[in-house]
């Protein structure tokens, strides 16, 4: 039989005690992080989410007490009344804050037990992830686990004390939607009164925010979940966070101006690192020129070079036809890497390969002369060039793509990445904040034979592009934003389309028909038609955020119950089936054999 | 075509402007409230979410730009540039802040135009609410759901300042979760990856905050959106927000204390209102005795009286045989009613049967003797303890309800509420908050034949009652309280099980068998098995405690983007049909017709 709670007042948290406390009567409460048993005292070490403290069961203070103190066992849930005392000279533990005292226990309450654990409640384990998920109650018990769900918590709190600050309002928008496919593919929610009609779980509250600007609450924010049905990649969620904003009135500079307050707060105030603001800004062609990718990582160099108009003129075949028919031919220097070896030029030609290239390229730079495959088709002059361009010195190694503008710049900013790394050139302790800003408006879509909105189709485009937007869509750039930290985006807004004779120009471009548009996004043209403001806003991702600040791989780890990249709850089971009750009240039927 | 916003600069909100700022220039935007002309000048009203400012257009100033003026109308989007002056005297409004100033307009953007409105943008308005649903956005544009909605803002902020100052940790529970059908009804999620399973959106994060104390996170908020797919009543929302909080190592006393805490502090702090605490505490059989419901409205008398005593032996066959069947007669003292007519008394009878009841017995005291179809069956003894039980005098009338327990409580507490109104008994100024506590565990579920959990099977027995689980459920109290606000249920918690033993006890005397038990909440009892602590905790209903706090009749007044009582969000159209191979890839079909 456990004990009951009865009327045990707990005076302290575990991880409180310090000197200043010696001599005083507490009641402590906590689960039993190990147990030892020396000559017949019994030493506990007693954990709370603010740390641990030792309890020491002695015969001479009670020999029944200390008999039943032999049987608890690790993670037992206890309250424990006695006296702080100074521990014994030579047997502080200067690792742990209350190192210096311990508490000789005079009475105890077990209030739980805990069978054997599947794994030690420690910071470094070694069970798989899988594990981690099932057993979730015991690996957020971890120290690592706490302090990043509570760093979580204490961004969520800085965040809205930097928006009431700046007079935002905080307005929850609905969790029950309307589906309109465009960008990711919705969760659905079957309505029961409706039969046959659903509800869609929102990607973001777009619409609504803007419909508050245009209710004029001027400056609006939330910190909210947003739902995507994505074939998971690496580290997404299906459901995830976002610090979502939008503000009336403004231009990029506005919106900008205040989301780097907001980064450069959080940083300073959580994690006590200075963030210089202005951030620097670089134009989507620029980071695609230099870096290959709208997301560079800036910490290090290795930039790209462009040597298409090279390779047009040149004898290499392969060059020359990918440049003539609209390709481009880019390169980086490895600097140092002339010494890599065959197999190693092997594996990072298969490296690029998943990333669509075809081949690569290279050529090293001897102190005695170039070696490569391809020299001899390029005219003295012309290879001149190349090494000029590249900066190239003895000891060097020129790594070349040439393929279509999409294929070699992910391929070459990928090698970039890897190359970095390979070389240690990155800094992991720099935090490289940028803009990068001027997208294009639209995307081709090979599959569809269509337009696509590069953001979303509420992004407004240049006051100067208006005119192209029928003529040439694809030069018509977007007044849109994206905040990028060491390579990796962290938000993204834009100033939004506040006329409806515009709006419904740019559903045109993306191939909305009047009425598909109407159907969709009717009740936006509606209000767009009853005095809207000139606005617009952004979105971070809090789980992304969280987890750079935090230095953790994953984001599954600062969230406390996060889903497997199958989408599932490990702990929960989630999703399950259910009663054949529950989808006949629906109206629905499921087509498919269950998966197990 | 409209100007373009350019580099205006805002100066000032709308509503900011006082004599102060005489002589200063000042830029401002916002939306046309009114316009006048009055002998070629033209005044407005420009509006923001701050309040209203006249500004002028006149010829003397600009001959051009006052004919520009001349073509604006109502909701128009303006910026304007000028300079502030003092209104003449004799023209200064002291209806609004900025009544003493005006602006003199030097430049002017039309940044949007508005078609004629559905309705006037004013706090009285006559529109149905399904209009005002339809153009939520001009809606919102109202004094009354702009204060609404930043009153609500403030109620987040204010009540997330008290969590943190008690120390909790504010976490995000998953809202793509299990289905565990025990309650509402949940509303489901089809998974993709998974055809034939599916996720559930949560009804609380119950199951969710009680891992958390289990992990050792101490104490948790949440302000979160919860879903329950109910037939809806009169007032409820399909999804709705709850303030929900989980403390560990606590009793009933401590979470109690707390949420009064909270409590006073949203009331001092957003409407300067003293909540004297703590606050009394009602058990639930006093409160079902004197009031007949377990909210009762305590800021007035007009309680109900037992006489199921009386009934028992006396002549009248109505009564004595709801008496002896296990039934009750209860009563209650209409003061100074006797005048009412025969009509009226119909009404009443009429009324009470919607709550059940066959029947309104009533006697009228008049100066001169008892008036009353029942008088007769009672002896002199009976009847004066009648009148001595209920405080009969000349000028009351006295009404009965024989029938069950539930019957005649449920018709009573209405009938009780009815006439509070038409006596005007109820001081709307009055704000009683109070405790229910000692609820029954279970309640009869007469349908299905089985005890079910009164709150939730979660909820933790009273400790001298764990040996009743087995032998008379009936009788077992639970460690349950609510918050009763006029006679509302604002919130409501308990103290939780966390003893594997007896959750798997409670889990069968609602009929659930061990392997439905960890087919739903395996994961709970599976947590439990490993050192759970004593723990406990509340929600509160954030809606509704807005709505009370903004004396607003319905919880759709201080939601910015409501659904009707039918589920529907009239703004974007939710729910609606969905794309074939929106199902195709989630592998279910639509049995039924589309309903329109």
């Amino acid at each position: 039989m456990l004990d009951h709670f009865g009327n045990f007042e707990r005076t302290h948290y575990c991880g409180e005690l310090r000197k200043e406390n010696i001599g005083e009567d507490v009641c402590l409460t906590g689960w039993v992080d190990s147990t030892r048993d020396h000559g017949g005292v019994v030493f506990i070490d007693l954990r709370d989410r603010t740390g641990k403290v030792q309890i020491v069961f002695s015969p001479e203070i009670d020999e029944e007490l200390t008999e039943r103190a032999k049987k608890i066992k690790d993670e037992y849930v206890l309250a424990v009344k006695g006296k702080v005392r100074k521990r014994p000279e030579g047997t502080e533990n200067p690792k742990i804050s209350t190192g210096e005292v311990e508490v000789y226990v005079e009475k105890l309450k077990i209030l739980n037990r805990s069978r054997p654990l599947p794994f030690p409640v420690e910071d470094e384990i070694k069970v798989g992830e899988d594990t981690r998920l099932k057993y979730r109650f015991l690996d957020l018990r971890r120290k690592k686990m706490q302090e990043n769900i509570i760093f979580r918590h204490r961004l969520y709190q800085t965040v809205r004390k930097v928006f009431n600050e700046e007079g935002f309002i905080e307005i929850e928008t609905p969790f029950l939607t309307k589906s309109t496919p465009e960008g990711a593919r919705d969760f659905l929610v079957p309505s029961r009164i409706y039969p046959g009609k659903f509800y869609a779980l929102p990607q973001s509250p777009q619409l609504f925010k803007q419909i508050l600007m245009i209710s004029g609450f001027d400056k609006y924010f939330q910190i909210v979940k947003c739902f995507r049905d994505e074939d998971l990649r690496a580290d997404r969620q299906p459901e995830f966070t976002q610090i979502d904003f939008e503000m009336s009135f403004v231009r990029e500079k506005d919106v900008m101006k205040f989301a780097e307050k907001l980064i450069k707060t959080v940083y300073k105030e959580l994690l006590d690192i200075e963030i210089e603001t202005p951030l620097s800004v670089m134009s989507y062609d620029e980071a695609m020129e230099r870096f290959g990718t709208d997301r560079p990582d800036t910490r290090f160099g290795l930039e790209l070079k462009n040597i298409t108009d090279i390779a047009k003129s040149c004898n290499f075949k392969v060059f020359r036809m990918v440049a003539e028919n609209g390709g481009i031919v880019k390169a980086l220097n490895f600097k140092g890497g002339a010494s890599l070896s065959r197999k190693e030029i092997d594996d990072l030609t298969k490296f690029v390969g998943i990333y669509g290239a075809k081949g690569l390229a290279w050529i090293k730079v001897q102190p005695d002369g170039l070696q490569s495959p391809i020299v001899k088709f390029f005219s003295e002059g012309e290879m001149n060039e190349i090494l000029k361009r590249l900066e190239a010195e003895p000891g060097d190694i020129l790594f070349f793509v040439a393929d279509s503008y999409e294929v070699t710049n992910h391929a070459l900013s990928n090698l970039r990445l890897k190359l970095g790394k390979i070389a240690n050139l990155i800094d992991e302790s720099k935090i490289n904040l940028l803009w990068i800003t001027d997208f294009p408006m639209f995307e081709w879509n090979e599959e569809e034979n269509r337009w696509e909105a590069l953001h979303h189709p509420f992004t407004s485009p240049k006051e100067e592009d208006i005119e192209k937007l029928e003529t040439n869509p694809g030069s018509v750039k977007a007044r849109a934003y994206d905040m990028v930290l060491n390579g990796v985006e962290i938000g993204g807004g834009s100033i939004r389309i506040h006329r409806p004779d515009i709006q419904e120009k740019v559903f045109k471009v993306i191939g909305l028909s009047k009425e598909e548009a109407t159907d969709r996004f009717g009740f936006l043209l509606e209000a767009l038609n009853y005095g809207a403001p000139p606005h617009g806003g952004m979105a971070f991702g809090l789980d992304r955020l969280c987890a750079l600040m935090r230095n953790e791989e994953s984001i599954r780890d600062v969230i406390a119950f996060p889903k497997t990249q199958r989408g599932q709850c490990l702990l929960t089971g989630a999703p399950d089936s259910v009663r054949p009750q529950q989808l006949a009240e629906l109206k629905i039927s499921v087509e498919a054999e269950e998966e197990e």
